[in-house]
This record gives C-alpha cells, structure tokens and sequence, in this order.
C-alpha cells in the first residue's frame, strides 16, 4: 500500500455519515477533507468532537458545501443525505461538476435507472462528460439481496428462480423507523397506514428485483409488493417501541418479480423489533433454483448500518480507480475490506 | 441481449472442457467456433457427436490448434488442459499472439503472481501489447476460497482472522484423483505418498491465500500447508475406491497464513469418499473475524466441476468487454448466470 493517499469530503454527517467518517479516520491510504452538513448543532465543529474522538482533526464541519468543495482539494465525496434518486440528484451534480467522484447511499441510487431513467441519463452523461465515476451502494438495496445474489449465480449453468429473505432486528433503531413499519399499531391501523403509504416497509425492493432481472436477461411481466403486519403474540418492548401481544411488531415486505404468473424472483424482508422473543432468528437467506441449486445462509444477518458504511468506505478506493460513469455494483470488481491503519486495528 | 454473438474456440475437450462446450452451445449469445484436442480418440469428430448430442454442430475437434485459429475467426479461447501456469504458459502464449481474449481454468492461473511470478509478468505484457485479457478461474481456487471471501469482507470496517473450510465428497471422480488424495491406503502409507509428493491434496491453496492476503493488505510471514489422512472408521466404497475401517477415506488439506505465528487465515479442505457415511455434510463454510463477524454457510458445497464450468462461461462476456491485462477473478465485475437460449431452459 504505497500508492498516494485518496483524499474524501464527508456530506451529511448523521448517523451513517458519522460512521463513514469515523472508518474513513481509520483506513490506510484515506484522507477525510471535508465535512459538510447544514445543522447547526454540528456546523462549526471538528469532526473529531462531533464523533467523540477525544482528539481534534483540523476538519470542521460546514454548511456550504460549495465553499467546501471549492477550497479543498480532493478526489471524492460520500453522500449520506437522503434515500430517493430525487433528492440527491442536485447535491450528485453539484459534486460531478467539481470534477469528483461520489459514491452516496442513496437506497434508490443502487440502481437509479429502475425507477428514474431519466435522471439516471443525466448522471451518467454528466460523469461521462467530467470524467468521474458515480457509484449508489449500501447494504440493502446494493449488496445483500442483489450481489450477493449475482455473484452466487456466476457458478450456475442456469438459473429458474430465486428466493431470498433478510430477517432483522429493528431493535436498536428510533420512533423514525417504528413508524415507518407500523410498529405497535394494530393490523387495521397498519393496513390504513400502508393504505395511505405511512407505512413503507423496505426502500430498495424495486431495485434489488430490477437488478438482478437485468443482469439476469429476464424481461418481468410485473413485480408486486406486499406489506404484512408481523402480529406479535407476546410482549415486546425496546427504547422507542412497546407492542402488545396481538399488535403489530413490524412489517413483512416481500416483492416478487413475475414472468407470466410465476414469481422468478422472490425477495422476502420482515422488519420487527425483537424477533427472538419468538424463536426467529435473524439472518441472510439465499436460494438459487437452477443448475446447481445453491443454498447460502448468513447466520446473523449481516447488520444493516455497519455493513453500509463498510461498503462505502471500502468502494472508495475502486470508485477512483475506475472509468467515468455511472455505475452499479455489479459494474465493479469484487468490494473487499481496504486495510486499516497499524495504529487503528481495535 | 441485442449485443453481437461472441465466437467461442475450445481448446482442451476432456470432461471439463466438454462440459464448457455443451454449455456455450445453451447459452444465448455465444457461439462455439472451433475445438481443439489431441487425443486420437476424438480429433475429427463433430462435437454434437463428442457431446452425445444427437446432432451435429458443424464444429469438428481438430488436434492442431495453429491451424483452427488461423482459420477460425473468433473472440476467446477457453483453455482446459492443464492445471499448473508453468504446462499452459506456451498455449496462453499462442492465443495471445493471435489477439484472442483467453479464460483458462489451469487452477495455478487463478493467481499466477504467487507460485510463477515472472511467467505472470510475461503473460500481462503480452496481453497487453496484444490487446487482450486473460483470466483464470474456478471454483476453487478462484471462488469458494478466496473471491466471495473477498466479497464478504466488502461490507466489513476491518477483518482481523479468517476461516474457511470446503468439505465435499470424492464419490463422482476416478482412479487419478483417488491417488492423489491417499483414497484406500494405510495411515502410513498416506504419510510416505505426501512425504514423495503423490498424494498432493487440493492445488489452489498458495494461490487462494495470495489473493485474500494481496487484496487485505496483509504482508504474511509464512504459509503452511498440513496434509492429514482422513483415516475412516466405517466400510466405504465407490466406484473406483475401496476402504477399510483403519484405512483412509480421503485427505484433509489444510493452509495456514500467518502474520508472526498467528494464523490470519485458516482454509481446509478435506476431501473424502462418501463423508456423509460418518454423518459428515458437506458444504462451504467462511467465518470472517472483523467487525462485523460474519458467517456463511453453503449446504450441500457448491458441486466443484459444474460451478468451473458455470463461472469459465459465464465469464466470456465480461472478459471480452474487460481492459486488456493479466486479470484476477477480483479485479473482474462481479460473475453472473448468462443467460440461456429460450429453447435451452432444461
């Protein structure tokens, strides 16, 4: 590892921004810059304070991101801000204009051209046109319920079908995300609240399918989605969360992608606080139905918010090496873990 | 798939090359070319005929491979002759110097820098001087044991051990693999055949264990390799093999990277006649010691011939549409299942 160090400017600096920050500090061969976000509790401070370092890193967090971007030097931005394509396709062109690379965790930016093409064309020619490279990843949609699964049916002669399924817990999350799949409702409340789309369940299941049928060669006829209420037969509770027994203790989302009546593609992701209270465990399931079938379990799932900033972080890296762009996943070579500093090992 | 169809030469016809040939001839988008083999016993023979197809192709296996790709236009060899870098050097050569792009499943050529640096060196130049890629790969080494570890680490912030384990079952395979892995002898007869190198164990380990380390970062100090008789308590019989209780079933092969005289990197492969008689099931196994911890879990095991066979076909097109260079199954996008002619969906 002697190559020159890869100088990186944070935006948004929340929780995933924060932890992206914190492993970039950490990396051989990275360099954080900058650090932009516009609350006021943290613009004005050193990165090092804002992610209880004990230490100052000469980064202060600021608000005007083009002030940033003009004055410091750098090869590339993470982009933790936002889940749609729409919303971050401004601050992306922002970036792409600067003559950066970005790489955001944008859930629908893991495959932007599913669902807006045509801001997915506009990304692509201007990052063509400027000579960078664009790159949504995350641990699901980007990983886990698409690559993973790509990269098990490289080995395959063919494939029929695919089931796969990522069970959680939402335990360790805030009221945000309790309401977002319903939980502590009960299953009338719930079905009103995915009736007015209150309740979304999973962001990412649109993607995932779009993904692994295009890389497939599978032309879908349809891909449907179905939002559950996991009804709770005894007594849960966390910090932000208290669910009765016959009460909703979070939402089973499951797409399926159809050719003709059969579902080809089957994603299956329950969300719910405290799983174990009723003997399911949490993990990362995939079945591949062709020539050979392939049965992979992850036992437990790998964590959702650890595993995205891994992914950013560790997509940096490639993301400078590779040619200009917009890119997928399945567009870049094999993710793997850039080593940390000696003195960071824990 | 409107993309233009991609001509295929075999250059190697046994049962592995066969295998690749009867799966280029399924899948959409490729067309096989030419076939080149010595053997008497297939030289002039079409391939439907050699496949046991019940047709012709039009493509005859002819033994002198200078002739078929003078004459042949096409865009890739695929090469299944030999397992070692130093026996497929000169035919990877030869391809070269045609500018034809080349996959070879030679086990060694997963990671050729590791055992044959210098023909590694040579094999990029000249590559690049013609314009083309080269690739090496396989189910192992150049997947189980070494790309989806990769990929796993890929969501990982740090990775401090790993361990890896393959344990299939001999039962399919012939008399030259039966000694190679000590099948029917006594404990310490197994010992003299590893002591005089004919019982070999699994090839691909140095190279499985280069590639993890290169990628991490991590500078090793040593690599051992263990080689253990698998000594059988039960009758065991196939085919070709048969062993006493007190005999050996098989070999258990074991590499051990270290940094210092901790093992960093653990991989096992125990390879044995009919494991399931002593209730042993087969599967691959990665446990990644990080943060995160990560277990994986593959059962049955990924079957080794047929997953070759998938990942050399499906890899045509990427490699075509690759930088020319040397290349690494990591340096690649990520494998995936090409797809199948409409009238080939078995």
């Amino acid at each position: 590892m002697t190559s020159q160090p890869i100088r990186v400017i944070q935006w948004g600096c929340g929780s995933m921004g924060a932890g992206m920050m914190e492993l970039v500090l950490r990396k051989q061969d990275l360099t954080l810059v900058g650090a932009v976000d516009r609350r006021p509790e943290v613009v004005g401070r050193d990165v090092g304070n804002v992610l209880n370092l004990g230490r100052a890193t000469g980064v202060v967090v600021q608000a005007d991101f083009e002030n940033v971007m003009a004055r410091t030097p750098a090869e590339i931005v993470l982009l933790a801000t936002a889940s749609f394509t729409r919303d971050v396709f401004d601050p992306l062109c922002a970036i792409i204009r600067k003559k950066l690379n970005v790489i955001t965790i944008a859930e629908e930016m893991a495959a932007p051209h599913v669902k807006e093409p045509e801001l997915a064309r506009r990304l692509h020619e201007l990052a063509m046109q400027h000579g960078v490279t664009v790159l949504g990843t995350g641990i699901n949609p980007g990983f886990v319920l698409d690559s993973l699964i790509l990269m098990l049916t490289g080995v395959c002669h063919e494939v029929r079908a695919i089931e796969a399924s990522r069970i959680n817990d939402l335990s360790p999350y805030g009221p945000t995300v309790m309401q977002s799949q319903g939980v502590g409702l009960t299953p009338a409340e719930f079905q009103q609240g995915v009736a007015a789309g209150r309740i979304v369940g999973h962001v990412g299941f649109q993607e995932s399918v779009g993904l692994i049928a295009g890389k497939l060669g599978w032309k879908l006829d349809a891909v449907e989605e179905i939002r559950e209420p996991i009804v709770s037969s005894v007594f849960r509770q966390t910090r932000y969360a208290t669910v009765a027994p016959g009460r909703v203790a979070g939402c089973r989302h499951i797409a399926r992608g159809l050719r003709g009546r059969a579902p080809v593609i089957t994603l299956i992701h329950p969300q719910q606080i405290l799983p174990q209270l009723e003997k399911v465990a949490t993990g990362d399931y995939i079945s591949i139905h062709g020539k050979p079938d392939l049965h992979l379990r992850l036992e437990p799932e790998i964590p959702g918010g650890l595993g995205t900033i891994g992914l950013a972080v560790n997509m940096i890296r490639p993301v400078v090496a590779a040619s200009p762009g917009l890119k997928l996943m399945s567009d870049m070579p094999l993710p793997y873990c850039q080593p940390v500093r000696e003195d960071a090992v824990s």
